[in-house]
């Protein structure tokens, strides 16, 4: 079918609009009239192709997808035309391997999850490649959409998809919970959401920040302690503290003075990923059992079970819509670090195309 | 008392007789005829200042004691004269402070384990040295003795106090056993005694060494596989593959290449502490919530366990004799990884005390 979106048609370039075609539907697709994409630092690493190899061009960037159900394929079991979706990071994946058959489909070993955009799958036998959520529609196997709730709004949730599980799988897998200490480093797109999530979790939860400029926010947001990391106090005062810390600061950090805040038995989990390698120092690790670990996203499953987790404890992002022409000066603002929290691109009012 | 021991009078010197003094026994005090003490190659870091900070000399290293106890303080409860004894790499920790109470006085936050020797205890309420088992006694007291089953020979028992223990804490911690497949990296003291206690406790243990040497020693030891890391292939057939790696090289590797061969969820422990700090790569955790964690030794408790499982299994350390009188030859060798698989000094039948 015909379809349109917000294109980069080679690294580094503004993003255009471009007519293209996505797939009529098979037995198992959805298809999904795109309300709202999130805006996410990742997309900005792809399209400029900062992550090594080679970015697939044109280039449709988007993966924090929410919208209305438009049409589903002959087999659809879950699905119905009028439902509230949403698409996160990944459309595919083997299906077959240990991972994928346990819900992990983001760790898939056969061949790893097929990316929501800037990736291949093969339709009709033919290597095809995705296309994101800066368009009016898309297609998806069932299989990988899950169900927003009614009290969540569509907006506000877009970011879940990606921000949100990335956050709240790590928060889950580490026990996060009454009587643990979580440190969020970083009080971006992916620190806000976490907070919100780890409070609600039960935790303890402390903002690690560069300067006090959010401070007010963090409290809001329900953090118990907002601490200055560029105070070295701070890390004095909160040697051995912390039972984890997500760390989803991808600038270049000493690693080694986080790590130092950790108790006995903590974890830092990069979410994360810093464009230089990290120094790491062994006793820092060895004299308190403590352990870095990373973290990508969450599966399909757990991805239902956070929107349901946030819909439960009224827990959204806090965005900035824009229209899609906005989308370039929304890019250079994300790279100043200049938005609280997340844009959301607001597809359906802004995006539009003439074929359809 | 008036004992005797080997000690070094300042960094980098080598090691000359020496007499010196130990407390009388107090109450809860047992007093050691020290028969074996292994040579751990932290003994020549020491020795050595090379550790950063300032060694206390003159420094009679050692901790990996075995021997019979003499003459017990009047409160004694567990040991009475006669009986097989060990101490290993602590004399004493707050007992106060959470680790402690969890029997985890290796990570004692209450100012940190007392070390066998380098490090000051209070006696009398004097700060006085500690020195360690290259001596004919020591004077501990009974909460940091462990016994020795009869099966273990006293020799062959002596390295379990340090490199047997520092392998034992991590495979069990990361839960070693049927149907989990366990690397050891790096074929030497510490390397050897892993491969015995995680082949003993049931997983499947494939050793990675830098060269060929050792293949048949490897095998014996109990090694389902055996693989050469100079050999770049290695790396990609044994990808994705280990649930748990134990790294015991000291020297400077390349982790990354090393985590890649990590299955989903596994981990690398540091039980080794190289000189300079390791690059670390966030994507290479990421992309399979792989984690890299630092062990050091075991609690009090978990080296009685350990002990016990080691002679329910057989399991003693590969060791090479000496009189203490080769002790600074036997540091070269260590040094230049030049002994299979740990020196032990004979103690009882080669120093000869003045005074005793």
């Amino acid at each position: 079918m015909k379809v349109c979106g917000y294109a980069a048609n080679e690294p580094k370039s503004v993003l255009t609009q471009l007519s293209f075609d996505r797939r009529e539907p098979h037995d198992h697709d959805v298809v999904i009239d795109i309300h709202y994409c999130g805006i996410c630092h990742s997309d900005i690493h792809q399209v400029n192709s900062e992550w090594g190899g080679n970015g697939i061009y044109p280039m449709v960037p988007g993966h924090e997808i929410t919208g209305i159900v438009s049409e589903v394929g002959t087999k659809v079991a879950n699905y119905k035309k009028g439902d509230r979706v949403a698409v996160g990071c990944m459309v595919n994946s083997c299906r077959k391997c240990s991972p994928c058959k346990n819900g992990l489909e983001q760790y898939c070993i056969g061949g790893g999850p097929v990316l929501t955009y800037n990736d291949e799958e093969f339709i009709n036998g033919r290597k095809t490649p995705t296309h994101g959520g800066y368009s009016n529609k898309i297609v998806v196997d069932e299989n990988y959409v899950v169900s927003v709730p009614e009290s969540l709004q569509l907006d506000r949730a877009a970011p879940l998809l990606c921000a949100g599980i990335t956050l709240y799988s790590p928060l889950k897998h580490w026990k996060a919970g009454p009587g643990k200490r979580v440190a969020i480093l970083g009080l971006g797109g992916l620190g806000h959401i976490g907070v919100k999530i780890a409070h609600a979790l039960g935790a303890e939860v402390t903002v690690l920040s560069h300067s006090l400029k959010k401070q007010e926010d963090g409290k809001r947001l329900g953090a118990d302690n907002f601490c200055v990391t560029s105070d070295p106090t701070t890390f004095e005062s909160f040697k051995g503290y912390f039972d984890l810390i997500i760390n989803t600061v991808s600038a270049n950090i000493d690693l080694n003075n986080y790590l130092s805040m950790l108790a006995l038995d903590g974890a830092m989990v990069v979410v994360g990923i810093p464009e230089k390698d990290a120094s790491l120092s062994a006793p820092v690790l060895v004299t308190s059992r403590r352990s870095i670990a990373g973290s990508g996203i969450g599966g399909i499953r757990e991805t239902q079970e956070m929107l349901d987790f946030c819909s439960t404890n009224n827990i959204t992002c806090d965005i900035e819509l824009i229209p899609i022409e906005s989308v370039n000066d929304a890019y250079e603002r994300v790279i100043n670090s200049d938005v609280r929290y997340r844009f959301v691109i607001d597809i359906a009012n802004s995006l539009k195309c003439e074929d359809n």
